[in-house]
């Protein structure tokens, strides 16, 4: 896989965050230049300066997380819907609008949000945080199909039970109840590796997946599809 | 169909709206005693007091509506965002957390959301409004999944192509690119009636369909399926 | 609900087995004239042979079934294969051809196909029958498009754990395996009972439901969405 | 890209038609072996025979291809629907009874069937070739399920409005009528190229996408997602 991302530059936002890290080495390695931000997102006007600063891009990789809360439906409040909303929904559109003319000046570019699958798969005490990222899929299923025509490829990455400090931690993992649950719900039998998702993304970076429009790619192990 | 809802009190938001007027016409030709409200949903304390308002209920209908901005994507502004949220993402989990405690004491109940097919698939200039409707529907799947043990049925019509005086106003329909457009994008080859929609949402509202678990039915005469 | 289908003949095929038996009840139920076919349709003559003894009807309903096998991928054979092609997917253009010239003639028509959610979800040891499932739901997308201009809908039910005597018999339902795994597995908790199966079944029969596409409803308590 | 599928061994079925030419070339770019199967799959006993004259290999490409029949619903015969599925159906479980017990042996394999959208979403005059390629996809997500734990990713690419001789020869590519339509229908609008498509379908190979099970994957430039 060397070489494939070679002479791109590639903004991850929230880079020590979520699948940051890994996307950032992945991208490395196979030879783009990676604008690694990790200024917070929630100021309305974070966005424009992060890819300000970032100069040109070829790629924007929304990378946005925060820890999902696990509240019953019932207790779910103002403030926690607020949080997660201004977290995972109110940057995308902001990011996406501050990279564009720089794209469209550039003849075109590429868009990835890391999404979640919780948005294609109802998950108890997940209403908050699903329906957060329900928002961000259906925004790039949109914007997808809007901006096709400019050469701009905006797509999204679904993603549950794949292996993150954010959402999987060590003391999850260890957990003899979490790997039972991996065995019986999820058919690929583990966690999907950090390195596994962050290739798929580097592929849907490269000059090799143009074709895709507004699409949403599950990676979670068979759980959905 | 006439008596499938007998018995039933039903709460439809937004009653002069989107749906809302032929819903609450069909909803009481079969029987069912309607509380139709039109207040405003946005102040943040306005869902409860319609809840509370409305007295003892079995189905709630959240009929949310907006008229839904052609923005291309770079033209989106913060107030447009936020506009669309308040209205259509806002309210939904208030008026869901405000209906059940009485559910759950009467022992169930069912909601019903009247979401959209923009966030099945893409549409060009319709970012805002099918990350908003995206929200919504991942919301269902997941308050569905949670709540069906306790007997509330969660379910979203997910529509497009209906005729409503908010989305398809007599003046686009008259216009012979619309009409145009129907023939070329809609399988069905004409609008779904107000009237059909509304006929299935009250057969979801029924005690026959008391099976449905967070599930997303596309009314689109085929545009989504 | 009572005449929701009044004035209708509805042919159902199979009628002793698989869902039949409830389908004909509750449309009896509701008003219909229900020819209750119960030919085999396995040899290449037989669908037109049950749709000519039929004399007009309004509405298909096309129950196909046969005992799923649990052969793991590897131990399937050619008779295998064969027999629940045979069964399930060969029989479906022949009632469909047979079928539309008297729906053309009367102005419009309705063609209901009883298929599964094994079709939209993987499962272990049941290649044969979801490929099978598959061919049913694919070929009702197709066909709905093409005759929805015909004003002959046709759509298709995506069922799994719904009570009836040729999937769920007694004996299975009797093993407290099978429970646990309802309750672990399916969202809703216990099967779907084969009368709400039945009931919105007719639902998609009667005139109020002339806006389906070539649609696939999974009715599956939420296994399959 | 190169070396990504470096000492693999691939065997690609029908190798001169549909997406057989450029995943053989595609694949040995990128530094594979590629078994370049031509023989007719159809008699029964042919998928087993090409599998073991292919000797070991690490990933079976079922690229199964027949031209698509234009056929109407109601003129649809048996010869159609029997010769279709007798070159996309049924060669597909054999070629996996074949190709399994040697990918055990070895610990593992890889198995990508080159589907088709058209059993994503409804098309007219395409019943009998949807039906079939709904089967296959079927198939694939049923024993991806299976299989996953055996260390074997089954796996499909369902394409349309991919550049290929075989569906889109230049002659139909020529036509303005045609090009039209491309701009209608597919947001990429163009073809999606058949080197983007067999790169995809080299990733879905490489070691790098070990995580995938039962997954369909559209390439159909936005017209289905």
């Amino acid at each position: 896989m060397q070489g494939t991302l070679e002479g791109k530059r590639i903004l991850v936002t929230q880079a020590t965050e979520f699948m940051g890290p890994m996307l950032c080495d992945v991208f490395a390695e196979q030879g783009a230049e990676v604008v690694r931000d990790t200024s917070p997102l929630i100021a309305p006007e974070a966005a424009e300066a992060v890819v300000d600063a970032a100069g040109p891009i070829d790629v924007l990789v929304a990378n946005l997380s925060i820890f999902a809360p696990g509240t019953p439906v019932a207790q779910v409040n103002e403030t926690e819907w607020r949080t997660v909303f201004e977290a995972l929904v109110d940057p995308l559109p902001r990011l996406v609008r501050a990279a564009m003319p720089g794209m469209q000046a550039r003849g075109g570019g590429r868009i990835l949000v890391m999404g979640s699958a919780s948005a294609l798969r109802g998950m108890k005490r997940a209403s908050t945080y699903s329906a957060a990222r329900g928002a961000q899929l259906a925004y790039v299923q949109a914007v997808g199909v809007e901006l096709a025509g400019q050469n701009i490829q905006v797509n999204a990455i679904a993603q549950n039970f794949v292996d993150n400090p954010t959402y999987f931690p060590p003391e999850v993992q260890a957990n003899p109840r979490f790997q039972e649950r991996l065995t019986r719900e999820v058919p690929l039998g583990r966690l999907v590796s950090a390195r596994e998702d962050a290739n798929f993304a580097a592929y849907l970076c490269s000059d090799a997946a143009a074709c895709f429009v507004g699409q949403v790619f599950p990676v979670a192990g068979g759980w959905a599809t």
